[in-house]
């Protein structure tokens, strides 16, 4: 294993390529409590600044196709941002030389084979890891996510739905009703590859839905909420593509069996997450370019007159509260650094 | 009044320099059956070449300072793209000349005073003409249009939301249990008058939501909807704001009582829709790509495994469709012209 | 052969499943003296409106996979809207059997087969024809598009371009020391094939130089200029890619060898496009916005304090004024129909 | 004057409601060797982060309205991010009381009162400190820097363009023809006060020229270079406005009097910024989105066959590189911190 630096750790990335791993690059190189000493991608290599040029001059690091025996002499803790399917390949392997992994790809979120099978239309290879993966939102799961190995990161969609409504779920989920997610995401969320859809000129001054009630988030959600609420919480969620970078914004209406007061449903929410440096309760509907650029997740609450519908607004930026920066707010827990070291 | 030229009836257009005054100019220049004989603006006059560029080499044009003697010795009928307030102080003067008078503002789309001063707070001018005038969305009120002398074009928001809901609300208007819109537009939907939130740098690469539960327009869409479904209709209605020029976009859910099949709604829509010309049920959700410069309305249904859940999503160009285009439809059908002429 | 509708001509398009194509289609709908009674692409068939939901109503064409004898016995003017290699295949036969052609490819807009082949990688097919295609700026050429049976459609770079400084080339060649062309193209120019560098994530808030000195474009705009010149002309040639949809702005240096009036310019211009309803001289620079949609060419001059530099904007819609607006004026020429029908 | 926090310096910030003022604030905020203890804007006053609701938890700042007593009182460095008129009433007293500032406006870039009332429109009310003040490239300027009480920022076109330059001018001046720059902003670049030409329907899917030869950072452009190549050097200078909200980017010809290898070109360049951490010179041309959100800025360099006519082309982030960011790197140089401190 290489030698530490100092106090820092060692840490990888593989799958460098994408944007997801391009920005967790950009992020950790800047991070005091780590190194990148490791960076791969399947169908690039090379010097990491011709992969992407705006880290000319920031690094000289190179990347290299895939072998666990480089990775694991390399980290003590990886990043995988690679497509599902990819990860349940690598991650026995790395658990078992002893790195600490976190996942960004979707292949551990779900905690049984039956419902990854039916979402991803594949086995899952390593059901045993399956079972102890951590799904990691920070904001409701430090302690689990302090003690795991294999941390699964959470999609970006999940996570603005999952802080936009933690606070009610925990404290008031038998007067919840129904939930319904109205979530529109920026185009980075849907990845770098060669899709007709994601042409500029398809994209650009459009917007549409797509895989309503379907999407392959769902059951994360679900699964994640009903935990947290104790109790069977099921979404009616509609995606849609937004004509911008990055930013995911969700608008989440919540019907409830009884009346509620908007301060009790403020305090609620500003009590939850009093202790996190990431979650901000803001006095009006947040904005999508507040939080782009950063790992921070705005939240707005609106009482309709009725009293019992709560609209639920929450932005955050997909590649770093949806996937990056929430990867590296994972690693400073697991590994006993502040929570908001390298993120602010 | 100007001698017609052949069979050409004159119009006029009070407004040409917002962004609904020019593209209905646009639109007119073109029409087969109408010349425009008079077009004035508020704060710029001169040749309209120079306010819109665009139309040099189309038009000779003069733009002119506002005189209602003007317009009334000019034009047999008259489009009024000027803001609310500015609309009910030109109407009774138009009228009683007796030309024909389209208002797109907002001044005569609520039959009731009361209902006018509390979302456009101020007191209504022109009560009497208020109570005549018909909202004008062809495809539910063209008997209505034909023989009205004052049509109040609807807003943009409407326009997306009643036909999307039209059928569903005509024909089974009892089986709904609740209505939620989550509706977005692009930024040509807010004017072209300097406000902060309308600069580039604001709007771009951003998104957020504005006025939840709260906005101008819930009013008429909640009138209109009652009166085709001869039953009070409430409307939950969250509206946000899309980094693009033109097009609205709304997803629409409906709850109902008891549960409905996918061939019955779409049989239901599809003969609601035969014989008109610029709606369209398409198989899957439309994109705002598909209707952006055309008067088209495109319409998908996606119903909820559980059945007793309907989404609609419907997407028309804010500009055309929902203002401008429309307007023309409106003319058409007043003038006994052919629906679609102009508009294609 | 086809039975004509009363003096409608028969016109079908090559290879509309592209951006150029399915413009070329959108227009030809509303054209009228034109059918369009054959369409087929490459990869994609079936109903038109399938391929371009925009169409949904508004034609019941089927697009069929290419067969020659299929477009013969179908029209008699048929657009090729392909890549290039590919029309230089199909042009010859077409042209045996009696129809005319408009090809919108790169395959004969260069009169030389060895310039062809430096610039486009591979030998050229049909040299015979070669020769004989007109080059169709209709501007510069209408006599020859008139007589033509073979019409080469310029690039959008070399329409902006020509457009821009014909005036200048043609009346006082002898007088231009330097020509340099910093060009800026929407993303739409690149076509609608799977390209990293035409994802909306990489291009959108992106603005880059690219194959500078060295744009297949170039010989077609030497080759255009040096004869309108009578006189060997070269350009420094440097393209970027605008983050959006459409639009083409040229901002072109001359530099003069002796001094000139801004009065002599102006009236330079304006009388060589005295009676052209698509090219407008402007008071001011252009705007990508003012021409997009439109098939016009708006060009601005500005004389430098020296007098002998003058800076030349000019701004096109790259799918019209240079690709698919453009064809159609062709067709207007060749078919004898009024130079700006179906384009206004 | 406030204690100082540890080794901490204590600077503010005046002018922190535009675009320049909030991102130089947010960098600031992050900054190790400074803590902000002085905010103000003009027109808004209250909570920093009801202003900039992206600081929502990052700072507890309260804007003020200006008062030189309290700025005095709070700071030893102060960055003055206001418009031009507005800085030279504030700059003679801020240094009287002992202060360095870093102006962000035009007031002090140009050295000689005649040339600021040309290009300005007024008279210049500080002459003295015009004459004293420092222009910061920090890459041509260092020592002077370094001794500075006044550094003037310079302008987001002069940034690229001089770095662009600079190795050129200053080794090889006597080679240079001409230089003709055609360049293009970000909106953002304009600020953020209410202009019709800044609003998002105006701009975006957009592009044109503005200004041309006549834009107010000619003269402080021609001034440096000509200080840089010893000999007065003249610029011809296009801009343009970008439809994007951050970067700035310039395509600049530069005509030799002989010939040039490409090797010695791009030796004479690295060794140039050999040591400067923010100036990359790249293999190829390069992209705005490389530098978006960084201090660097990207130099490309292509040699035209004729070896006589170089095109260089330089990106960099305007409110960075090109303002905010810049400053910072002036006030590291000023205060002894280590270069890039705060902006890597």
């Amino acid at each position: 294993m290489l030698k530490q630096v100092g106090h820092k750790k060692n840490v990888g990335i593989v799958g460098i390529s994408g944007y997801t791993g391009g920005v967790l690059l950009e992020k950790l190189l800047r991070h005091p409590s780590v190194q990148v000493t490791y960076v791969s991608a399947n169908n690039t290599q090379g010097s990491v600044s011709k992969i992407w040029p705006r880290l000319v001059g920031r690094t000289s690091l190179v990347c290299e196709s895939y072998h666990s025996d480089r990775a694991i002499e390399s980290c003590q803790l990886i990043f995988l941002a690679v497509p599902h399917r990819v990860s349940m390949n690598l991650v026995p392997t790395l658990l078992q030389s002893g790195l600490k992994v976190i996942d960004l790809s979707g292949d551990y979120r779900l905690n049984h084979k039956s419902v990854y099978k039916k979402y991803y239309g594949l086995a899952h290879q390593d059901t045993q890891n399956l079972k102890k993966a951590v799904y990691g939102i920070p904001e409701v799961a430090y302690e689990e996510i302090k003690k795991a190995n294999l941390v699964s990161n959470p999609g970006c969609y999940p996570t603005a739905v999952i802080l936009g409504l933690a606070p009610l779920v925990v404290m008031a989920s038998k007067h919840i009703r129904s939930i319904t997610v109205d979530a529109k995401s920026g185009v980075t969320g849907a990845g770098r590859s060669l899709k007709r859809d994601s042409l500029f000129s398809e994209v650009n001054e459009d917007f549409k839905a797509y895989k309503i009630f379907d999407h392959q988030h769902v059951p994360e959600m679900e699964m994640s909420l009903s935990k947290l609420g104790q109790k069977k919480l099921e979404l009616i969620f509609v995606p849609h593509l937004l004509p911008l970078n990055r930013g995911l914004f969700s608008t989440i209406y919540v019907h409830l069996n009884q009346e509620m007061k908007k301060s009790d449903l403020e305090t609620l929410y500003k009590r939850f997450y009093k202790n996190e440096p990431f979650v901000h309760i803001l006095p009006h509907s947040p904005s999508i370019k507040d939080v782009c650029g950063t790992n921070h997740c705005h939240i707005g609450l609106t009482l309709h007159k009725s009293r019992k519908l709560i609209v639920i607004t929450s932005a955050i930026d997909n590649l770093l509260k949806g996937a990056s920066g929430q990867a590296i707010q994972n690693m400073n827990i697991m590994c006993g650094y502040p929570k908001e070291q390298g993120l602010m």
